[in-house]
Formats: structure tokens, sequence, C-alpha cells
């Protein structure tokens, strides 16, 4: 199968990413934290190399500031939940994720208000209209790094820079950025940044992580163990102990380092080369065609590597199972984001996303290219 | 290594288990539930034939009303949070894992009250204590099926029978038992069921599960993308859905269901029979030992695969190291069980921790039992 379903979970990962699975199943996956025998120290150790990569990769000053999740929805929830009070009020964009969007919108039963920013037709918020909704009682901004509709790429380092002179938190959902697009917490301002493990980090499904900038009140979300003060009912409140209660995904984990290492080996910027090489391409030669409509800009400066689509006279399911016959996988519907399709009409019938990654090339795009055609062109006669 | 610390996560797994996994990321680790493509499909499946396998092992009669999760600590988190109100009241055991008393002691900031029910030395609650306690308000009793420092079983058919008459929700923290000792949630009345994925039932580290009663009102504890009503920011209301925001652990969910296959293949009572045989075996011959101290009860039917002891002048601490050096992990300390160590007078220096599994044998334990002596008997001249 070809598989352009990057944006929902990257496949293929890193071959190193399995044998790292494999090796800490079969040889150490103790549970880290826990216990002092050789096996756990194994576990701790390398749990503690993945915090040393992250930290690394987005330049985090103390690698204990990284609280390891089970997916960037739960770091989103963990961050918004654990800052937010009633009476505090919060910016975001039309263009977020569910995964910020349900969060905010449970909690404004709770007290907690928000505004969500217009974005125009590619996607971009409007850094001024920003400036114009902060009040006296906005406690934090939230921004999509990288949509995973249009790709959109926002430019969070002049946001990072408005958040911090206006005293204001600044959290970024980096769930399609991050190991794809460079960032860097300390030169963007970032007080909390969620990221998944099993996308752009090539980890396996069932990791993520948080940054939790030093000296951030966050209030705990899920007590429990951690292996830490043991003789206390109280939840340690020192990082990353108050946020990492129960045993880790430890061989999840492992996966996670090897697949940050390969980012490394391979340079951040050669993978969103290669990603960028492969949408322009796409997006070039699918223009053409008077029967696809794309959706998203062409600034691929400030692009991710997701497209959405749609044929004339075809709904985007049908294009997705048409597609599939012939062996490509992609992603049809509303992606779990449902305000942006009000702004680009794709409300009713929602868009053929399309996200390849690092281990596609161009014959797999040629491929896409080919089987569009023969899907749109009986479509269209 | 001797690797003896199975309270903690099993190990070594079946090896159908990192065979599973690893077909599952090589082969269709695509995102379940989120797309249509063949490997979406092909994920989706695998993690319902995994809820099948749980629903028959528990006798769960609608599999939708499992939940995945990351950990049995998530599970309780999820369950204590998800039904309690300010006023409400719990009660609950002092043998609990801190992964039940620190959700307990947090809400208790909130308006909840709860009280803890003393056990006996082997850790045994009592019924007619347990009816003393009920008020008008108690809302749930929360009970740890076996104990993870002394081993007890606690006999939850008459208690669930007991909170069934009395009209309180039952919770059950299965994190000991879940795959060794039968669990029948309709014939045990048991409301909520929080099991860890990684110990008894052989997945990988990064997987739970919540079994939730039927029409039982829960609040939802993360929100976000769930692949379904994607065009709403509401959280849905059904289950699984409610509750299983975000990526799912695909491979390790995959694991799972390999794990719970292989305690079908050979039978939970013959796990539980291979078990018990290795704990009566080395608790007969410690006890001829003077300078050992064992804690819990000699009753097997009622006692799981865990003995908590300690040597005489001799730290458990050092015990473990000791041991470790001799190839043989244990866990030493206070097993996140703070209030236990009071009862058996352990409250210092916490207890070394023997905890078998399924794929030790009689030479291991003879092993343990050598070095034991070695420590001891150096240590008593």
């Amino acid at each position: 199968m070809i598989y352009f379903d990057n944006a929902a979970t990257s496949f293929p990962k890193p071959v190193e990413v399995y044998d790292q699975v494999l090796r800490c199943m079969e040889n150490y996956a103790a549970n880290p934290g826990r216990s002092s025998h050789d096996m756990a120290i194994e576990a701790s150790a390398k749990i503690m190399d993945t915090r040393q990569e992250l930290s690394e990769l987005f330049n985090i000053p103390n690698m204990f500031n990284i609280v390891f999740t089970s997916n960037a929805t739960e770091s989103l929830n963990i961050g918004i939940k654990g800052i937010l009070k009633p009476g505090d009020h919060v910016i975001s964009t039309v263009i977020e994720h569910n995964s910020v969007l349900r969060p905010l919108n449970y909690l404004s039963e709770k007290g907690i208000t928000f505004t969500l920013l217009p974005v125009d037709e590619n996607g971009y918020l409007n850094i001024n209209n920003l400036k114009n909704e902060i009040r006296r009682n906005t406690k934090v901004i939230i921004v999509n790094h990288t949509s995973n509709v249009l790709g959109t790429v926002q430019d969070i380092r002049a946001i990072g820079e408005l958040a911090k002179k206006s005293g204001i938190i600044f959290m970024v959902d980096a769930s399609q950025s991050a190991g794809v697009i460079s960032i860097d917490v300390s030169q963007d301002n970032i007080d909390l940044l969620a990221f998944p493990g099993h996308k752009g980090l090539y980890g396996p499904q069932g990791t993520g992580g948080l940054y939790i900038r030093e000296g951030l009140e966050v209030y705990s979300f899920k007590q429990g163990g951690t292996g830490s003060e043991s003789f206390s009912m109280k939840q340690p409140d020192f990082l990353p102990d108050r946020f990492e209660s129960g045993t880790l995904n430890t061989p999840g984990i492992a996966g996670l380092c090897a697949g940050i290492r390969f980012i490394r080996k391979i340079g951040i910027e050669n993978i969103r080369k290669h990603e960028i090489m492969l949408v322009e391409y796409l997006v070039k030669e699918l223009s053409k065609l008077p029967y696809v409509k794309i959706y998203g800009g062409t600034d691929y400066k400030n692009r991710g590597a997701v497209v959405s689509l749609n044929l004339d006279n075809i709904d985007s399911s049908e294009v997705g199972e048409l597609l599939n016959k012939k062996g490509i996988a992609v992603r049809t519907g509303f992606h779990c984001a449902p305000l942006i399709h009000e702004i680009i009409g794709t409300n009713r019938k929602g868009t053929v996303r399309i996200s390849p990654g690092y281990f596609n090339n161009l014959e797999d795009i040629e491929k896409l290219i080919e089987a569009l055609k023969d899907i749109g062109e009986k479509k269209s006669l």
C-alpha cells in the first residue's frame, strides 16, 4: 500500500524504531523508576536518553521539564486543564484540532471563556487580530503550529513574542510539526509544547509528551504511583513525577528515542525539504486538472506536508474508497478539525487529505496523480 | 537475570506478544478509527479483537463498555474522578495502592470525603467493618482485588453483593489480579474494573483498560479527537469514544491481544496454579530460616503471587542490591502502597518483594532461596 496518511500517524517508521522496541521488550522492559535491579535501571536509563534527545531537539534547558504522555491529546488536556481556572480567558483559533477545541468547549461549562480567532482561506491567523483579542483576564494563547487540514504553518515566533510581551502563557500544539519543523522553546517563547511521539518523531503509537516551562504552575492531572515519595498519599509536586503516574510505555519510549536519533541522522531540514518537494510537485501537477480543487496556500516555506483537496462531483469519502482500491491510503472527511471547514467551504463534504512523509518518493506521488486523474476524469465525463 | 518483579510489570512476555507488536508496527500500524483505508481498517479490527478478548475474559456483556487506557492508574483516575461529586463519600482500604490513595487524597480538597477501612495483618478487610462504614452519601466502594504488597486477595464477590444491595457503585482495582484470578464483572457485581495490560495480561507497557457498566454515568476525563462526530466540538457521549480521545496505542493493544490469547491457551487456572505452587514452596522453605520475616497469610486460595519479606538486621534496599548482584531482580521499599506498612510494621524499612510469574520455575526459586540464605546467614552471624 502507498501510505499518504502520515498526518494521522507516520508509517513506516525507521527500522531502528522497530528494532529498539523489540530489543527493549525482549531484554529490559522492567518498570522504570520503580525498582533498583539492573533491568529497571536500564529501563530508566532509556527513558532518560529519550528525554535528553527531546530536550536537544526542542532546545529545552532542563530535560526533566518534559513529561511523557500517551499522545498529544493527553498532553494538551494536561496543559490546558492544568493552567486554567474559572474566570480565565483563552485565545485560540478556528483551525485548531478537536484535541484543543473539545477541552475548551468542556471548560466553557466551568466558567472559562475562549475566543477563537478567524483565519484566512489558507489558514493563517492575523497577529493584529490576536493582539486585539487580548483581555485583562487572558491567561493563555493556544496555537496549532501546523494545520492537519491545510498544512498552514503559523508564525509561532511572532506569537510567542507577543505572548511574552503581554505576560500571557503561550501553548503550542506541535502535533503536525514536531520532528519536521524546527521548534526552539526558548527562542519561540513557548511555555507549553504538546507533541505526539508517533507522527513526525517516528515513535510508535502510545507515545507523546508535554514540555512545561520551568516555574510554570500546572495542576496535576492524574495522581498515582510514581516510584517517588512512595510513603506519601500526596502526589509529588516536582517534574516530571507530578504528571507521570503509573507505568510508562518503556518500549514505546525506546522506539521514540530511536525515531528522534533517526531525525538527527538525516537532519530535520532534509526531512522537511524532501516532504515539501513532494507536496510542491503534487500541488503543481494537480493544479493543472480542472476538476481538482486544492485548499491551502502555496507559500511552501510556511506550509507542512498536508494537502487537502476535492474532486468535482464526487464525495471525499468516495475518492478515498476508490484510492484505497488502487492501493493508496489517504484520509477523508473532517480530520477532527470541525471549524476550518466552514472557512474553506467543505463543511458538507470534508476533504481528501494527502499527507506524504519522508518515506514517500516521487514515484508514489506520480501513482497518486494517475489515480486521481483516473477517478476525476471518469466522474467529470 | 532471574526476574521476580512481575507485580511491577510482567517479564518476559509470551513470544506471541513480541511477534504481534512487531507485525502490527511493520504492517498495519495506521490510525485506527480515523481513516477508511485498508491499513486503518486492519488496525481498527485488531483493537476490536482485543476488546472482544477482554470482554470474554471478564464476562463483559458489551465489548464497547471497555475503554483502552495507558495503564491502570489512568483507568482508576478516569473511574474515580468520573463518578464523584462534592459531597460524596468513598469507602476504600488502607491496603490500596497510591493509584487509588492519591486520587482520593486529591479529591478530598474538592469536597469529597473518604473512609479507609483497616485490614488485618495479612491484609484482609472485614466485611462487617465495611457494612458499618456505609453512609447515606457513600457513592462508591473501591477495593484492591489483590495486594501488591502482601498478595492478599479480597472477597470481591461478597463485597460486590453488599455494594449492590446497598445501591453503591463497586469499583475494583485489578492491577495484580487481571489475567491471574478469574474476574466476572456480572457475577461479582462490578461497576468499574480498572486493569493494566502489562502485568498479568502479558501486554506491553503502555496498555490498560477500564470496564464501565452499561448505564453508569461517568464524566469524560480527556477530550479530543475520536474519529467520530468530527464536525462537533462536543465530546461524543457514547462508549468507548467518550474516553478514547487521541491515537490509541495500536501496537501495544495488538500485543495485549496476543497476551490474552496466551492466557486462554494455557488456562487462567493453570497460570494461577503454577504461580501459587512457586509461592507456596518459597514461603515454606523461607519459613525454616529464623532470620527471615515473611508478611501476609498462608491461605493460598486467597493469595496472589506476591511475597513480602525482610531479613533481620539488614535494610530491604540492601537485600535488593545484593540479590541484584547475584542476578536476581526483586523490588524493595514501599511499593507505592504507603498505609499498609504501618500495619505490618515496615513503615521504616519497607519490604523485599518477590513476585514470581508464569515464566519462573522451581529452579529460579531455589536460586533465590540460596541467595537469601547466603545474604541472611552472613548478616546474622
